[in-house]
């Protein structure tokens, strides 16, 4: 048996304990590895300034550097995490619905999803934050971080496990793969008998790998090529302010604004303002044929209107009605988060209604689509998919449900 | 272009129109295609007829032809479905929850899926089934069925597509696939950019295929190795009752009883006279050397316990207590339907929240997993999966939502 069968194996027999066990245990075994990530914080730092060394010669970027990178204040993130999700309501239990039907009392009551396999790239902080938020649903997790952080996302997992040790939740609850090797993604992609989800944390190519081969279950998540309209009513004050929000509050995430599309009726109006205030804070600007007659940027090709930049570089494209606004976002949105800047109450009702995204915004920056900002109190990522999860993936989308069905001997006719 | 990327193209367009229509517009399109299906009423059972023929000349077994077989009075029953999915309430449009957070009104909204495949086997009435829950539902859908059933299903689709072309949906919004090789299916399996979902309908084959091979999000729907505990405590002639009926009723049913394990202490009194019952009605049964001490039995093999018989066979194993059932189960269990026969509240309790099932019974028959049963008003298959949906899959399961959120020009802090 090899390491990743026996550590799915594990993770598999723990989820059957999880799947029982008490919000209060739960709750003691999030503490306890609060503790015990307090005790290993030098352990921890140490292995990841070796990772980080390690990247410096391999000439890694400065950015994934940067997202490598623990620090004490980075740990003390992660224990105030550990607290903060063990205030959490358990989602485990909840009667969703429930309804007498054939003299049978139906109960739709919420559990646990199982074992959740997690496959992520060079950030060792999901190493807890996805073990944590799975364990508060009662699921355990097989970890398969990168080659890039593997000392510090093993030095984590066995805090993490120190802290199980000490609770009454099985150790084994969490295991993570110490076998960096790229074919033991692929291995872990059809543990079907093993696995009830997938998800994958990264780069567009991993999760692209991950949706093409995984026979299990997967929760696409993270791609966002957001769009903002600014209808021809919208404030243009208010807009630029919620643009510049979007672009540039925190522009390496996935809920940043990439394309902005323009109504022509407000164009002479709000481009001129909204590019000196954008290039003050070093955005760069592509822009359509018709952007270009009200302000100098480089021209958008093709391409542009369906990049991720998740960098200071926004795509502006004019357009002459909310229809031709609707099809662009039509065909090049990856159905994450959609925004429309309108006093039009029309205009906003069809913009909300014709666009299939996960989350669709009126007056507000794109920049909301996340966990915390909705109130789940923490998430796993963000569902680009329709299935099970859309948008935010908080504690509540980490379960399922089964039906409890109570009767009198009865038998059907 | 090939057939089947512009029939995904058409369905995917389709869709978009879908997502916007009204209820009343559906439940129109609804009626227009049980007339139609009314008015073609001969060709469908000319064609039905002809691959009836074929299916005797390839000698295809009889229970598959009487599958495969249609008559007035099933068409009859196609015709009424289709009015009764136009009364069921529509499922698109519920807010599902709301709230206020960030000084921004956040709605969870019903929506329709999109696009779903349906892949299925020898049935030519899910053509039907299927195409009027994904309408009513708001999605459109591509339908490739099994060659054995192709005239038949090509009948159908025509009727519905006549019956779409006097509504006013798309009559794009259904299509179906005429070439029936194989290989189509494993091209529809990869249609990630056109289609939201597959559903597969048939044998255990066409379903493992299906869910191993498609990087489309699958809704696996089906296997069902089910089992019923009696324990100690259970009232003996109610047990019989319900296990002839979970037996007998219609074995063919994924949600029929194929096991049952009987509590050591209850064996003596209740084996004799539950053989007597079953035997009289034509059903085999096999049991563990313990059973054999109580009733004459064919030795059950390993293989027994893991086999759904869809048949008038049934696999009996004493046990020693509670646990071991329990253990039997997870071993064993498909994740369908699952029951206890029981006076004991505490094991009832611990039954239905160990076993990880779509359907946890007690002191009811298993027979009761299915949409019409569970008050839905009609199902595409049972899911088996936790993922998305799990039990009955019904017009709710068929919706995805998206969040709608309004705000006052509001940005991140």
């Amino acid at each position: 048996m090899n390491e990743i069968i026996q550590k799915a194996l594990h993770v598999k027999n723990a989820a059957r304990e999880l799947a029982v066990a008490t919000t209060s245990d739960k709750n003691s075994a999030l503490k306890a590895i609060a503790k015990a990530l307090d005790r290993r914080r030098d352990e921890i730092l140490e292995e990841n300034e070796a990772d980080v060394e390690k990247a410096k010669e391999r000439g890694l970027r400065e950015s994934l550097i940067d997202r490598l990178k623990l620090t004490n204040k980075r740990i003390d993130g992660m224990i105030n995490a550990c607290h903060e999700i063990a205030r959490l309501k358990d989602p485990v239990g909840e009667v969703i619905d429930s309804w007498i039907q054939n003299e049978l009392r139906i109960a739709q009551v919420r559990v646990p999803l199982g074992a959740i396999g997690m496959v992520y790239e060079s950030r060792p902080n999901v190493t807890l934050d996805a073990t944590i938020l799975a364990l508060k649903a009662g699921n355990s997790v097989l970890l398969r971080g990168g080659s890039d952080a593997i000392r510090s996302n093993l030095a984590i997992a066995k805090a993490i496990k120190e802290g199980l040790k000490k609770s009454s939740l099985p150790e084994t609850s969490v295991e993570i793969i110490e076998d960096t090797d790229r074919k033991n993604v692929q291995e872990m992609l059809h543990l079907n008998d093993y696995l009830s989800l997938i998800i994958p944390r990264g780069g567009a190519g991993l999760i692209k790998f991950v949706v093409e081969n995984s026979s299990v279950p997967v929760l696409e998540t993270g791609v966002g090529n957001c769009h903002i309209f600014v209808d021809k009513s919208a404030d243009i004050e208010k807009s630029i302010e919620i643009i510049d929000n979007a672009k540039t509050q925190r522009p390496g995430t996935c809920n940043a604004v990439e394309t902005i599309l323009i109504h022509e009726k407000i164009a002479a109006k709000i481009l001129p303002a909204m590019a000196e205030r954008l290039r003050a804070k070093g955005v760069e600007l592509r822009g359509c044929e018709k952007t270009a007659k009200f302000i100098e940027v480089k021209p958008a090709s093709e391409e542009d209107w369906s990049t991720e930049y998740l960098d200071l570089i926004l795509a502006v494209k004019v357009v002459k009605s909310l229809d031709e606004a609707i099809e662009h976002i039509q065909q090049y949105s990856t159905g994450h988060s959609e925004a429309i800047l309108t006093e039009s109450y029309s205009n906003a009702r069809k913009f909300t209604a014709s666009i299939d995204a996960a989350a669709l915004y009126v007056n507000a920056s794109t920049r909301f689509t996340d966990g915390e900002q909705f109130g789940f109190g923490g998430e796993i990522g963000i569902s680009t998919q329709k299935l099970h999860a859309r948008g935010p993936v908080g504690l509540r989308e980490l379960t399922t449900f089964k039906y409890i069905v109570l009767g009198n001997y009865k038998v059907r006719d």
